[in-house]
This record gives structure tokens, C-alpha cells and sequence, in this order.
């Protein structure tokens, strides 16, 4: 199926007019979009492609994930209701210290990866250990992504030495230059388990190899205080002066920032990926993502990783992202629903610099597009889609997922996912994470 | 199936111990609770009976649903990010006042509980209008529940006069006695829409006729300043001074209630039926859940009707309400996964004052319980089915439900529901509604 038409949709483009077409059609040429439109221009155009009847559902972009970390799926509830240092240090840093190796990170990549199309994530800004390993088997899976190589003060189980992990991110990222789904970056973990000066390294690495830099940033205001006693300086300012706040730098988290920081993030074209349960299970805050939004920030939502969510669930994040802007705006008009799934498509390709490839159908990008259910009963009856798509619409509603103009999941099923397979092995590496934490 | 075991269980009885059986039972007589405990114990008591194997799969109290509007389901999304009162005046009064009549209760009813069987709700405590035809078609699919008679200071669809309201709803209420699954209640709406007088006329009514007593109370702050104005009281005391706190009351919202107010609901005995995600939909606030629970206040979950939420899940209740109180109390660990559980299910019993007979598996309660799978990819792996219970279930992990020992969905179907004919009613209904906006 190389060149096809999705016909007979409710297509939601996502575009910046935030156009939608009634009885409208894709047609998509070699992983492209060759046009979009009412179903007889579409079809008059490309008279002879093959046509799929999408029976009404709603053709939408792909939803982006804009930070999670995918191997993570692993540890999913193995610690819950902690406080972050206790949760880190006692239980994620421990469990990943002993059990993290290759088959670790493929098999809970596959994991995560079919959780994520089963409910239309099309693209992931992941950051992890062994990230080669996470791209190959993305690759394999067809799931696109910018993928974070993590890089850290103190050995890992992967690299032994900074020097080690800057020219293992150098190969990762060089040897993935030119796929088609996978963006090779550069992933210092955060300003407080990275010097100042590794920092810069990590900036001018993703300079020279024009790749993407992901970092955590801003995340707790325990955070806020150690970089300004360290440094001197609040996280984003701090990151501002050591020169690596630039248009290829995606943040994740960005609960905190001053002002001030949120012009800069603004100034310089930084994105940031909003993890609003993640930050609410693990009582960071609210982010002040209306504002940043209002200041021209390029926000996007991110599930997190498994282990703090504890799922991968973009529909529900929209829900959780709405919601608490509500809140802490005190206002219930600051988002409304068309502004919540913005964030999960279009805004989500800004704030990955992926734009210019996805987020939006649009003739030109890549055929990344989720076909959507909206007769559910709990979608029953359909006063507005938009309304529906970010109030009550759950993963379960995704049917099908097209990546790169592959049909990637359909009615549940991932093709590339040998279910049987996968299951024997995420349960022999949940037993190895069990038998470390019965020590 | 009159007598029979559910066999093979992971059950989760959610009584005050939290007892847990792993390869557990429960043996169903004439809809009661007749044992539960380990699977062989069970099967000893009763070898005669039918069993039923569940796999493994988790067996629990359904899930209770502490506030809502049933037939506003056929307002779902039909305006959303509004200002409360301009939602309130400018599209759901002038829309229930142009459409409201029974046949529209009854099918926005049957759509409602058709959402909630699919998700494992048990049951409701309900308020609206028409309140007999909603608890009969409750009655006709087998869901349980308390069914509050709205009544208001301005006349209705369905009653001009207060007085008329105040003999339907004793003769309605009058009318279920006995019923195994229907409570009628004596709903008044609000302490800003019921005269002083009214309300003690409703407590008194009440009280003769031994049923419960709804009311949506303390929402908002606007509320609360309006209370004191006009009654020189904050809502609850105002309650207090009409002598309407008593353990027949099940408040709903209660997001603004003073410290010295928590200790009166908890002496009172009043139930509370927190509604996190209207809460924060309508920007009310969140509602100090934790401090009440403290106190010893009887706080359940509720979703509120779907015109502000937008759906009747109570999975995703849980979660909201869980990272809602974690955010406000700025504490991950002040709500456990159990807590949580422990809202939906025994705790939200003892709110509607029905804890003698739902909210937990034990022998002598009704026998309402869910089997909920615990193998979805987002359930996957699971270290702790708790942690995965509360953080990643969603609706459709429900596999079956039973009712008054009656099994009222299975694998997503209703047999009470006729789907096709009920998409055509709803249809239709909806049809009206939009026909009163385009006006």
C-alpha cells in the first residue's frame, strides 16, 4: 500500500486555521501527504489509488510524546505514593543499576511501544540508557521518535565514564543520520547530575551533529534551590548562561521557571514537553503552561516514563493537562478543548523541532495519522468532536495508526508485535526486577 | 444462576482489614454474599454449586458513584469551557427546560448506565428531574442505586409549584420501598436555589420516610460568599442551624467547607461526594479530601453528570482525585493507591450510607462485583495489582459485572441494553437538543 486514500472521514487536520473536513480524504503517496481534502477532490486527483472508507471516524495527526522514557514500562507501580528522593534513590536508581542491560531495554521498549500505537502515540521524545538499543527496536516497530541518549555525572550500568558516553552518543547519533523515523540526540539528564561544563560538551555534540539536546529541567522546586545554590542561577537561566538554550534543545517538565526564564525559553525557541500526571504524581506542581504558552513557548505533553504515570496514555494526559490549567488558572475558559489537542499534535511537533515532518496533516508532511472512534457509549451522542476527542475519548477509541504511511495497529493488533513472545519476556525481566527488590 | 462461585480469583474484598486472596472464591446465594475466601474453603461449603472460572483475573466490589445526573449524558459536550453561570444559564437550564421530558430521561438514563455497567459501576447516587423514570429504568437494567427527586424554588418541566414537588417526590419515594435496587431520595438542589424553609421541609420528609436526603452543597466559592450574604452562615453551618445534618444527608462537591464545617459533617455522620474532575473542569477547585478523611468524614467519588466532566468512569476519577489531593496537599505519599481504591468502593458506601449493604465482599453484603483484567499492555507487568488497579485500569479492563448476584455486563455487553434501538433514541434526542441551541 504505497500510495492509498483514507476516504470518508471526519478529517481533523490540526493545522494552524485548525481546518476539519466532513466526508474528507488523505491520499498519501510513498509515506507522504499528496493531499487532503473533501473526498472528490482527493479521489478526482488520484483517480486509481487504492480507497480504505474510514466509515465517519475522525482521521487526525498522530498524537507526540514529548518526553517518556520507554524502557521504564519495566517498572510500571513497582513503587508508588513515595516521596521523589525516597522513590529515586531506594527503589528506580537501585532497580535500574542491577537489572538494566540490552534485553532489559528492547524488551520494555516493545512493551511501551505497543501500548503507546494501540492508543495513537505516533512519535515519542524518549531519553534512556542504551538508546540505541530504544531506536532499533522503535525502528523495528515503525514508532518515529527523537531519541535521547541519557548522559550522567556517575557511571551506569552502560557507560563507565563520561568520556565513554560522549563517544558512544556520537556513534548512536551519526549511525541513525538519514532514517526515516529515527532522530538520534543528545540526552544530558538534568543540571544537577550534570556539571556545567558536561553541559556545554553535551551543547556543542548536538551542534556539530545538528541533532536534537534533551534535558529534565525545572522539574521540582527542590530543583529550583540546588541549581541557584550551586550556580547562582535558576535552571533555565543557568542554562542560558553556559550558552545552550538554542532551537534544538526540547525540555521536559518546566513546572518552575521565573518570568523571566519563560521569555527566554520563548527568545530562543526551546520546547518544552508537559508532564502534567507525572509532576502531579510525584507533587512537583502545576506548569505554568497557559503562560508559557502566551509568552510563544512551543509546549507539548509528555506521559513521562511508566514508573511516575504510570501509563502511556496521551488521551488521558490531554484530560489531566486540562484540567489543571483549570485549576491553577482559577478559570475554566483558559484551555479549551481545541487548545488541549494542539498540544498533543501540532504543538507537540514544535516543541520536538519536528514540524516540518508531523503534527499537522498537511500536504508535504509524513503520513503519521490515527483513525478515531466516536461512536462509544461513552462518546454517545457527538454535540461537538473536538469536545469529545479531549473530554471523553479514551485510547481505546484509536483503531487504526498509520506511521510513515504504514499501517502500523489496527483494531488493537501491532503487526510487528509478536504478543505471545513479548509477554514470556517482559515477565522473565519483571521477575529479575522483583528478585532485586526482595534483597 | 440463583446460587454459584465465582472461582479462581484474585479477590479483592476492600473490607477494613483490605484482605486479599490470591486463587480466592466467592459464592453468590440468592444475590448475597454467601462466602469468600480461599478458593478450595469456598468450594467446600458449596461443591454443589456452579463455579465459574475467572483466570485470575481480580474480583471486587463494584464501584460506586457517588453524584451525578444520569440523563445529562445526553448533554455531553455540548458546551464545554464556559464560565459556570454562563453554562449554567445560557445552555444546560434553557436546554433542560425546552427538552426535558420522560422519554428524554429515560433514554439519556439508559445511555448513562449503559457507560457505567461497561465500566464496572454499581452503583449511583443520582439527582434530576423525572427521578422515577430514571430509577425505573435503573430498575429495568439492574443497576442499584439512590435515586434523589430534584427539587427546586422555581418551577420545573415537570412540577409548576413546590408543593406538587414535594407530594411526587413522597409518592415517588413511597412507591420503591422494598425494592432490592432502588432507594428513592428526597433531592433538594442546592442551598442557593431551596428557601431555608423548603430545605426543612425536605430534612422532614426525610425523616418520615426514612430515606436519604441529596444535595449539592459547598461548591464553589461564589457559593459559599452568596450563603453568608443572604444567611449570615457558610453552607454547612447554614445546614446545621436548619437542622439538616444528619447521617440520611449525602452532600455532593463539598471543594469549600471550613475546618470547624469538616468536624460537623463528621459528627453529623454526612456522607460527601467528591467530584474531581467537574470540579476542576468548572475551575471550583479541589476539594480538601484528605483533611476530611482525617477528620473521619465519609468521602466517596463521584463523577458529576456529563455535561461537566464529560463521561461517568470512575477509573479516571480515581486517578484525578489521587493526583488532585497529592498536587493540594503537595505530599506524593499523602494518597496511597489503596486510599484511592478504598474512595470508589467501600468508602463511597459508607457516603451514600449503604455500606450495610455494597462497597464491600462480605458475606451478608449484595453481591455487586466487577472482574477487572489486570493483562492489558498498560497493566503490564504488574508488580503490585493495586498500583495498577488505581494508576493504569481503565474502563474497558471490566470484563463483567454483577448486580444483586445478577450478571449485567459481560465482555462490554448489556443484555438489558438494546444497543441499536438505543443509538436511535439517543440520536433522536439529540436531535431535539441541538434543534433548541440553533434557535
Amino acid at each position: 500500500m504505497s500510495n492509498f486514500i483514507l476516504d470518508n472521514a471526519l478529517v481533523l487536520t490540526m493545522d494552524d486555521q485548525f481546518t476539519m473536513v466532513a466526508g474528507g480524504a488523505v491520499a498519501v503517496r510513498a509515506g507522504q501527504i499528496a493531499a487532503v481534502g473533501p473526498s472528490a477532490q482527493v479521489v478526482e486527483q488520484f483517480p486509481l489509488w487504492t480507497r480504505y472508507d474510514l466509515q465517519g471516524r475522525v482521521l487526525m495527526p498522530g498524537l507526540i510524546n514529548c518526553h517518556t522514557h520507554l524502557p521504564m514500562s519495566l517498572f510500571r507501580g513497582l513503587a508508588d505514593d513515595k516521596e521523589l528522593m525516597d522513590w529515586l534513590n531506594n527503589y528506580i536508581f537501585p532497580a535500574e543499576a542491577a537489572t538494566l542491560n540490552e534485553d532489559f531495554v528492547r524488551t520494555g521498549t516493545a512493551l511501551s511501544v505497543w501500548e503507546m500505537l494501540r492508543g495513537g502515540t505516533t512519535t515519542v521524545v524518549d531519553m534512556y540508557m542504551f538508546e540505541k538499543v530504544v531506536a532499533k527496536e522503535c525502528a523495528r516497530i515503525g514508532m518515529r521518535g527523537v531519541f535521547g541518549q541519557a548522559m550522567i555525572d556517575f557511571p551506569t550500568p552502560e557507560y563507565k565514564t563520561w568520556e565513554e558516553s560522549l563517544e558512544g552518543t556520537r556513534e548512536f547519533i551519526q549511525s541513525w543520520k538519514g532514517h526515516p523515523l529515527i532522530i538520534g540526540a543528545v540526552g544530558p539528564h538534568a543540571p544537577y547530575t550534570v556539571s556545567p561544563e558536561h553541559l556545554q560538551e553535551c551543547h556543542r555534540l548536538a551542534e556539530e551533529l545538528d541533532a536534537p539536546l534533551v534535558i529534565h529541567l525545572c522539574e521540582t522546586r527542590a530543583e529550583v534551590d540546588l541549581i541557584r545554590d550551586r550556580h547562582g542561577r535558576t535552571p533555565v537561566d543557568h542554562l542560558d548562561h553556559l550558552g545552550c538554550l538554542s532551537k534544538r534543545l526540547v525540555t521536559a517538565h518546566m513546572v518552575w521557571p521565573q518570568d523571566s526564564e519563560i521569555s527566554k525559553l520563548a527568545a530562543h525557541g526551546v520546547g518544552v514537553g508537559h508532564c502534567p500526571q507525572s509532576n502531579a504524581k510525584l507533587a512537583c506542581g502545576i506548569a505554568p503552561v497557559v503562560k508559557m504558552l502566551q509568552a510563544g513557548v512551543h509546549v507539548g505533553l509528555g506521559t513521562d516514563g511508566c514508573a511516575s504515570n504510570n501509563d502511556l496514555d496521551m488521551w488521558q494526559e490531554m484530560q489531566t493537562a486540562n484540567l489543571l490549567q483549570k485549576l491553577s488558572c482559577n478559570s475554566s475558559t483558559v484551555m479549551t478543548a481545541r487548545d488541549t489537542l494542539h498540544l498533543a499534535t501540532l504543538g507537540g511537533a514544535r516543541a520536538a523541532h519536528l514540524d516540518h515532518l508531523v503534527g499537522s496533516l498537511e500536504v508535504g508532511k509524513r503520513a503519521d495519522m490515527i483513525v478515531v472512534r466516536l461512536d462509544s457509549p461513552h462518546q454517545t451522542p457527538v454535540f461537538d468532536p473536538i469536545s469529545q476527542l479531549c473530554y471523553t475519548t479514551k485510547s481505546t477509541d484509536v483503531t487504526q495508526v498509520y506511521i510513515e504511511g504504514q499501517l502500523v495497529m489496527s483494531d488493537g493488533n501491532v503487526p510487528a508485535i509478536e504478543e505471545a513472545e513479548l509477554r514470556l519476556a517482559v515477565a522473565a525481566e519483571a521477575e529479575r526486577v522483583q528478585a532485586i527488590l526482595r534483597r
